[in-house]
């Protein structure tokens, strides 16, 4: 992985062999990241996605293997407890085109991931919430409507 | 939902119950926003997506229940005749990690959503084109290639 | 098509008819913009997306025709060899809503593109990298971790 900062935008190229969310952190821990957006697209060759049944509380995951390119991957960086938390949903298409995504728990690079991280220059938290069963965003001095 | 603003970007938490739509535009009042772009995550169990058939000018919805991850959320506040206006496209996966998507009617939150609003210090109208059937981007003092 | 820039970013409307690809490259080749990220929705009648497989190091893509959405479009414009370059994703759904994707190729916009570019200012080029058969981002002093 390779990376340059332009005052507030990250570029990155993530490689092959190399997992995302893995890389997401180290460059978030060198470059002192508590918040930030994240859009990347790549190919990856090992993927796992998945979805929340909320009623069940239970996270189910897909595995999949194969050429696949990353058509979408959207989501944040920012703290729980003031350490490094980063929160990805991603979608990828077969050789047919076919897409498959979901919350992402792991994806290894297979050519190469352009990542763009745009840092945002404030804070916001998480806590864990009992009644969904999932950290979510806390704000200080909320806007609540 | 809750959102606190840093300068030119808002960050959000839709909750469970809530529909994404009607959030867009309550912050948009909120913040008086009347440019924009937005990106977002997380997880509905109802939504509403369809397909615009340019032909026909006749517009297409499919709607699905079940436990879906939002895996690309993507489109613009901006205004048309100075009222609030939105449009945004959405894909989503279920849990066998297959994607549904097109252009948003309507989504519920299921466990929470993450929005990330990215404010343009501009403006950008719309108005109806008749060819089209549809409200299209009108600029001002624009350029034309 | 048609655009307007406000500082660092241009919203563009790309119309029925015209090539997403090439509307960037016009927009970016007008602006003289070095390095942005894009975004947009939209809708298309025509698109070729593909998958490279890295292990034969061939590209193989798919053709669409219909009315589709696209839900997802996301890359970066940046230079090889100081030259223009734009490496852009696509994921576009059908009226089941069912939702094909990967490489961009080629999209022809049946109604409208409504597009976001974010300029950065910066340089980022890409070399021919021998072992993945791809042109890949290579930055100067470069964070190497």
């Amino acid at each position: 992985m390779e990376y340059k900062r332009f005052h507030n935008t990250i570029i990155a190229r993530i490689d092959r062999g190399e997992e995302i969310l893995e890389q997401i952190k180290n460059i978030s821990l060198k470059e002192n990241i508590r918040l930030a957006s994240v859009t990347a697209l790549g190919a990856t060759n090992d993927f796992t996605v998945g979805v929340y049944k909320v009623e069940e509380k239970k996270y189910y995951s897909n595995h999949f293997e194969g050429d696949y390119e990353i058509v979408s991957l959207t989501g944040t960086i920012n703290t729980m407890n003031d350490e490094f938390y980063t929160h990805i949903h991603m979608s990828a298409g077969n050789d047919k085109g076919e897409v498959f995504g979901g919350h992402l728990n792991k994806a290894i690079v297979s050519a190469t991931c352009e990542m763009v991280i745009t840092i945002i220059d404030g804070r916001v938290d998480r806590y864990k919430n009992e009644e969904i069963g999932l950290n979510l965003f806390q704000f200080e001095e909320t806007i609540k409507l």
